[in-house]
């Protein structure tokens, strides 16, 4: 198994609200709306999918949403700088929970040396916005990181 | 903020565990693993964080590990073939289970034209391994994605 992934697909409860959210609050668009929702992410994918079907899509049980929940991952968008940060929070303040996201914590200093915020989407799926000045964002989006450790 | 994402980071209750199926098993190489760990996945990152630990980065309330739940997400390899996937899949029955990580749906042809399996990790993420026709991987590992939808 080479040492990659190809999508990342989030359940939701509510297709309408989360692609309202992604498409009309955050501007991105789908290549792909019947049965999948599916946004090109530079070469990978990002999915939205109906919260039961993907349980049932892997032989798992369902599981109920709670609201303010923690998943048990998180996704991460890397800005190219502290300003791109605050302004994607004070977005998301702004105009974000008209569309059900909210944000999870204010954009500070982190303890890593770089600078990171969190908001929830509106299923609740916790999204960091960090800008992490060790690993440079290309002009296509991709980071800069290190070489793997010896080993 | 653009249409991309940069790092997937899952929650693990057992850092240990979680490092030996992905290094030993899956063969992949950290190049950080001082706080969190964190792999190369071709200009994004993978990374592995405490499970507890990633819920206080977020601000959100601990919440515990079901063994053999749904945690509301899944992440996707996308294979090169057929047989890469029943590869895959007989790695993870033959050696995997016994790092934590097992099957959680066989090898089939699903409805939407692919061939499709999922297995779980030692911490339970759902992991889908499949091949999809409709969008080649590329020698680098990047999906060729149709163009966005018009509208």
């Amino acid at each position: 198994m080479e040492q990659r992934y190809s999508i990342v697909t989030l359940g939701t409860v509510d297709l309408a609200r989360a692609r309202k959210f992604y498409e009309e609050c955050l501007g991105w668009r789908p290549f792909m709306t019947e049965g999948m929702t599916a946004y090109d992410m530079g070469g990978i994918a990002f999915g939205l999918f109906a919260h039961d079907a993907l349980a049932d899509d892997a032989d798992l049980p369902h599981s109920p949403v709670t609201e303010g929940s923690y998943h048990g991952f998180a996704i991460a968008y890397n800005a190219r700088s502290e300003q791109e940060v605050d302004e994607i929070l004070a977005h998301i303040a702004d105009k974000g929970t008209t569309y059900g996201a909210k944000v999870l914590k204010e954009a500070h200093k982190a303890f890593w040396g770089g600078y990171s915020a969190y908001f929830a989407d509106p299923d609740g799926h916790a999204w960091e916005v960090a800008y992490n000045p060790y690993w440079p964002v290309s002009d296509d989006g991709k980071l800069g990181l290190p070489e793997p450790e010896a080993g």
